[in-house]
């Protein structure tokens, strides 16, 4: 398989990056196991991200996963509504609202980035929302690295190769976390995994990596049918132990019951999360919701006041669609049974 | 497989039952051909049901369909109303406006289409929208016909189990026409076939027929992966000329650009077709619509006055997320095409 040789991968698993429930110790671990490790860089500052770089040198193949949205313009009065939105919340909680921030906690793929992928030479480097101004992509393509992005549709993934991706994840609906769509904000157009992939591995000349709902040897096996080269997945890591993923969360995703849905309180964007309070008295898609990414700053203290209850009410439970893989084993070993789906 | 015996099935492929674009000539070219061809009867009279299952005798194995919704209360305000929504485009077209009229045109299954499954005894009894009431049910099951019912979520298979359905179909967020939803309305909790699929099968002890996006082999061999004993296909056959499918959705299914979206506005109840002008003027999910079935009387001559017109902006062109599979071939062709999955 031309992707699988080109990065010098054992098995065609990537590790979905996921910002907020893993650091370097999750990438090792399934690089050295023979998957595809991801960082996730969009949380970390260039000195933080300079450092995890540096320690995963030496365990094999890596994917570096940078944001590239726009970074929202000033929007003072929307941060405002917001937190009136969620003043009953700290209310309730005998805690004090945060002042309104526009701190975006999470950052573009910019120079300083790029400079790190030009030293440090990872063999993958992952865009979500889209792909960087084309001076940007250039340099990481010249730092040799494998340039992968996400598409939702058929559309974005012919924008995609059309725009130098060298692959492209297919994401159907069935994802936890950040959907990656970049050409229209309409949920609707967005597909199932099952359709998806057969129709972007029809439509590009590129490889395809399959992702959304995946988490399971079944889930492996019926990615490849559809003609995927390989498949990307992030829930089943999430209870492994070398994930950084916070013990509320933990205990949602092996509690099977409590359905998914997306919302977009968690950071602006729509992402797929377990159900919770928040998402139940808000309405998981609310409109009064700033843009991303500045939704996080006005639910630290709420999120913290409730996890120290060890309630999730206000933590974003990141989950794709089915979460009955998760597993409180090493990544090895999860990553092991994963390759049970692909002979 | 214990399945495929019981109804004696060559093909565990299951043709999905199509109201409004097949009569009994697709059901027996699918049954014919090794494949179990399916007969909707919801918009049949008692009288045309009993000619259509008699001429289909002797051809094999046939599911027949039935809707089990409970047919809406009085809503003379709300058809009013939607009647009002649809003045615009009469007046555009310059033709008169239906009279609000509650003739629900689709029926729910009852002791009339009871004394036909026992006159008949078709091999498969296939419902949308849950299951009949247990008196009608234990007829049925006493026919010796296998009770099939549609799940979308893991809660709705578990009720039909345990409520006596003999096999689940397991409809994905990617299948065309209706939801079959029926114990929530929320379609949030609908979940794309690939993580849909290996839930139920995980979570009920029988068996598990896979639909939604499959429409081609690579989806077939997918659903089978992911541990569905059979697959059930509906767009992929909407082509063939031995389906009644109108021309300006035949044209719409070939041409493979055009979105899919759920939308209420066809029936009264979601389901899922190609994106048409009064999908994107009323909005596909309208809550003016009147309770299904009573819609479509309201939109009748807009209808046909499009139609005449080569023009599907006012048709339901139902159809799944993946219709590249759609071809203008004979059904038993498609169907050994499809089965190409299977090995």
């Amino acid at each position: 398989m031309s992707l699988m040789r080109r990065i010098g991968l054992r098995l065609p698993i990537f590790q979905a990056p996921m910002a907020g429930s893993q650091d370097q110790a999750l990438a090792s671990a399934i690089t050295r196991a023979g998957g595809l490790g991801a960082l996730p860089a969009a949380m970390l500052s260039v000195e933080a991200l300079d450092r995890a770089l540096a320690e995963l040198k030496g365990d094999g193949p890596l994917n570096v996963n940078f944001f590239c949205h726009r970074p929202p313009e000033a929007q003072a009065e929307r941060l405002s509504a917001w937190h009136r939105l969620l003043a009953p919340f700290h209310e309730e909680l005998g805690i004090a609202p945060p002042p309104p921030s526009d701190d975006p906690g999470r950052r573009p793929f910019d120079a300083e980035a790029c400079d790190l992928v030009e030293r440090h030479r990872p063999k993958v480097v992952s865009f979500h929302f889209g792909l960087p101004e084309p001076a940007l992509l250039g340099r990481v393509k010249d730092s040799g690295a494998l340039v992968v992005s996400t598409a939702t549709t058929v559309d974005e993934a012919r924008w995609l190769e059309a725009h130098g991706a060298d692959a492209i994840i297919a994401q159907g609906i069935e994802a936890g976390g950040h959907r990656g769509h970049f050409l229209s904000d309409d949920l609707g157009l967005q597909l199932g995994t099952l359709a998806l992939v057969p129709q972007i591995v029809d439509s590009v000349t590129v490889p395809v990596i399959a992702a959304g709902g995946i988490g399971e040897p079944r889930g492996v096996a019926a990615a490849l049918a559809l003609g995927a080269e390989a498949v990307q997945v992030g829930t089943a890591f999430l209870c492994c132990p070398e994930a950084t993923t916070r013990a509320v969360h933990r205990r949602a995703l092996l509690e099977a019951e409590a359905p998914t849905a997306l919302t977009n309180l968690f950071s602006g964007r729509p992402a797929r999360g377990i159900v919770n309070r928040l998402m139940r008295e808000l309405g998981p898609m609310n409109d009064r919701v700033p843009d991303f990414p500045l939704a996080p700053a006005g639910l630290c203290e709420l999120r913290a006041a409730g996890e120290a209850n060890h309630s999730g009410d206000f933590s974003p439970l990141w989950s794709g669609q089915n979460r009955r893989g998760c597993r409180e084993v090493p990544a090895a070993e999860q990553l092991a049974w994963l390759a049970e789906g692909l002979h």
